[in-house]
């Protein structure tokens, strides 16, 4: 099984990392793409609502509690440490790509999200980016693409990553 | 890699399985033995509260989200069918037992929870049953353990599945 690429969309907290994303996503759906996304919480998560019964049983101790639905499943692991970027994509099957919001100081290629009126510097490496999403024409050597481009990122990353299934 | 022994808890409705499995998962982990637990919903649950960031990248059609925390990690896959028993318990990795509530129809051995002051039947085939939990003294080929007495169930299962690690 080939490694599924990774992508982290990083920028400045409140660049407009999760919108574009978004459009990202719902992008790449439309080309028939199976996307997996990353995203960090600073904080941790509640599965289920207390004394709802998957709560209870994670409350228990148990190291793994998955909730199957007709529609998917969730499955929520109990850790004393957070996972690296490359067990939480290992975790990914029948993907063709991963994105993560975030991971800056992460070692995958990167795609930073920038506005004018929000910084006028990048957070990246020129070096780590693969592509900047942007409304200056930034000339680091990477393609840059509008804000309300995300057909030009997801064409971008299909070739990249040659994941196109038409 | 060895398959992960698959037990599921059954009974009917309110005979107390959340109950016996909260007490039974809490005496495996006394035990250092890691628990993995599926159960299934009906409905389908919403990852994250609406409007939020992972909830908003899930509705853009994302095939996968996970959120990874300092103390674990959720993942949620969006499918248009259910997964099955093998499915799912093969997404459980380093566990030393996964356990099930309900899966009535499943194929996996059953541990009946049956309560007198709630039902005078088994809802299982006993060819089915690798033990009961009840108050009553049932005789159909398997040990009976009282409902208090999940220790008793804990010592069965790290026998039957050698999953100790003292």
């Amino acid at each position: 099984m080939r490694d599924i690429p990774v992508v982290s969309v990083v920028g400045e907290s409140g660049a407009g990392k999760t919108t574009f994303l978004e459009k990202l996503v719902r992008e790449l759906k439309v080309r028939n793409i199976r996307v997996g996304v990353i995203k960090h919480h600073v904080h941790d998560i509640d599965i289920d609502r207390p004394g709802k019964d998957t709560w209870r049983l994670s409350r228990a101790g148990a190291d793994a509690v998955a909730i199957s639905t007709p529609g998917g499943v969730g499955l929520f692991l109990n850790l004393d440490r957070e996972m690296d970027l490359d067990e939480l994509a290992g975790m990914f099957r029948d993907m063709d790509i991963v994105l993560t919001e975030g991971y800056k100081r992460g070692d995958k290629p990167k795609i930073e999200v920038n506005r004018s009126d929000h910084s006028d510097r990048l957070v990246s490496d020129p070096a780590e980016l693969i592509a900047i999403v942007s409304d200056v024409r930034w000339e680091v050597g990477v393609p840059v693409f509008g804000l309300e481009d995300p057909g030009g990122v997801a064409d971008f990353l299909e070739s990249r990553y040659r994941i196109g299934r038409k």
